[in-house]
């Protein structure tokens, strides 16, 4: 893409009404757009960022057999008090229609709605397991809204709902979903930063897990075990000082902001909607469910937290909206590598604009692209390479950079 | 896919809580899910077919240089204000955030947010032409919500603006537009139902238009034109009685449903919002705008209201989750056929569920996908072909349903 198509502009100072530095990074690099505290609209190269985690996250949901469905974000009141859930969740943004009178919900979690949706389909022990899952923006009336991308009052999120027909079952499905979500931050760049957490499991389960991801600007406190790489959250840990693993004791409190949470949901749903099946013997039983959920949105704010420098973003390629960004220190100089580069599929931002080396150097630190490549006069054939996480400079020929 | 790993299940006989046919089909082939009025849920086949029609109309708007972009669907009450559209416009979902005690709006279109968002990435002429569109999830307190997916609370749309430094560059972009919009319909396999219908203008131009798709169940009257295959919409046809391209005075009333249509806004939202720009003289002027919407989920419904009879759902072969349908008269005959098909990259449902034939069939016929392919023991390596909209049968090899 030349940078000279791309309609949002960069800023060269922090906007004065944001506190969270990932909101600050992303607002002055033209990612995102803030509408109001909470509520962001996200621009081509945001956007673009947003798909490749969304990506990602579905071909792995995929392999782990989930099928991709979308359920409304207008719920019905009547599904949230069938859980009682209605008048205990606090974050639920209410309003009534004013033609049909209908009370409304705006989806937060869509337990209250993939379950008789599901039960609409299954009537048999042969229908199930069954696992469905959606990318949706969904809402939240959070009290607090200060933390950019990673509490919005509209953030986008993947959901998985699974239904089975016994514990082994969910045990099985819910080990797979571990292994999809580590291969899913493995895959983003953040495998390293990020560290399944013990949590509360409710009254089904001992634990749930979370997928937490290091970071200074994260809301939670978790206790870091160095002799396993698991972590336990602040609430378990009060109560068991140990780790849940290996028992060691003294773990290291560290800051880190929840990407992804797994949780043996059991027939909490399945039993308010009287989501039934036909087992084997005939005899009538309540499916056992799982729920999982990823931030996607919150993803985007907590990977800027966890990967920056005072000039800007740093994406990991996999997040990047673009892997290359190609500089030219003369107009035009460019133009020849950027066709043949595209040419063969690469990933490139080709910055073509009329302004001075300086800014454009400034914007590619600032918007974080892997790899940038400048070509000079002086240079001739010859590329220079930098990784935008290095200070080294190299110059390769076209060849090597086919290879990077 | 295999049919089996599909969790949605057909349904004999009609909802009972349906007035419309798209939905009464849709809901019983499996594409949707009913949450209840005006709200549905899209399982599996129905998503496919959405992104369907989603890929065919981003292709078009990419190409007529949109960027895509995404807003927020939780708008700030004052930017409603700031057009008066707060208090006249009666579709809006209006509700008060509990800690914020933010007024917002749920976004039914997108003026009040796409303007201060361009207009924050705009000084100079140089930075105009901009043309940005979003895929989005829309809601409107609709008064009567009966026609299925063709009038939902909450839908699917792509909404496109366009913003320009003078009348003339509209005026080519509206046009680009025109073309872009006819490429879609075409696509979609409903270029000959659909016409362009002229449409009030309101203040700054004479006529805006609409993409009208021709079908009893349409909610709209239109006045078709044989002799220029334009046509009128009602209310401008009550006041001029002729067709405005070719002063034809016999026009036929034909019912049709609104799939699309483009408006030149002029300055009516960049004086609101004070969107402006300097011009190469050094002056100050409003930007001139359009807007461009295409009703996804709409167009689901008007194509299935459009395309079916009394066995179930036609599909055009752009919109459709698969291209063919492969039945099999033995289970696990068509296993190698599906293997090889899907090996070379053909779109198959594979049906290799244990139920009768009959009802494959009849399955087949109510989710419509375009080709039915049939193995038997007796036709050996001969496979039966059936398109979904005739009633020929052809004996085939495999060698020519590939070219099919």
């Amino acid at each position: 893409m030349k940078q000279s198509s791309l309609f949002s502009k960069t800023q060269k100072f922090n906007p004065q009404d944001e506190e969270s530095l990932n909101a600050k990074l992303l607002l002055r690099a033209g990612y995102v757009y803030k509408i109001m505290a909470g509520v962001y609209s996200y621009l081509p190269l945001g956007l673009m960022a947003l798909k490749n985690i969304e990506n990602i996250i579905r071909k792995h949901m995929v392999a782990a057999g989930g099928s991709e469905i979308y359920m409304s974000a207008l719920h019905p009141k009547s599904a949230w008090e069938v859980t009682g859930r209605y008048d205990t969740l606090d974050v639920l943004f209410r309003f009534t229609s004013f033609y049909s009178r209908t009370d409304y919900v705006l989806g937060p979690t869509h337990e209250e709605i993939v379950t008789p949706l599901v039960k609409a389909n299954v009537s048999s022990y042969r229908d199930l397991p069954i696992s469905v899952f959606q990318f949706q923006w969904k809402f939240r009336d959070e009290k607090r809204a200060k933390s950019g991308l990673m509490r919005g009052r509209e953030f986008y999120m993947k959901d998985l709902y699974s239904f089975h027909t016994n514990q082994e079952d969910l045990d099985d499905y819910y080990e797979k979903m571990t292994k999809a979500y580590t291969a899913v931050f493995q895959e983003l760049g953040i495998g390293d930063k990020t560290v399944l957490t013990y949590a509360s499991g409710g009254t089904f389960a001992k634990y749930s897990h979370e997928f937490q991801m290091i970071t200074d600007a994260g809301e939670d406190l978790i206790h870091l075990c160095e002799k396993c790489h698991v972590a336990v959250n602040d609430e378990i840990y009060e109560e068991q000082n140990t780790c849940p693993v290996c028992g060691e004791k003294n773990l290291q409190p560290i800051k880190a902001a929840e990407v992804g949470n797994i949780f043996k949901l059991g027939t909490k749903f399945s039993k308010a909607f009287e989501m039934k099946f036909k087992d084997q013997n005939g005899e009538t039983k309540e499916a056992i469910m799982g729920c999982y959920g990823i931030g996607v949105s919150r993803l985007l704010g907590a990977i800027v937290e966890a990967s920056h420098d005072d000039k800007g973003i740093i994406l990991p390629e996999g997040v990047a909206p673009f892997k290359f960004h190609l500089i030219e220190t003369k107009r035009g100089l460019g133009q020849e590598l950027y066709e043949k580069m595209t040419g063969e599929g690469m990933s490139v931002l080709y910055d073509d604009r009329d302004v001075s080396a300086g800014e454009k150097f400034a914007d590619a630190d600032l918007l974080g692209l892997p790899i940038r490549l400048v070509v000079s006069e002086k240079l001739g054939d010859k590329i220079e390479v930098k990784r935008r996480a290095k200070e080294e400079l190299e110059i390769l020929n076209y060849e090597d950079i086919r290879k990077l």
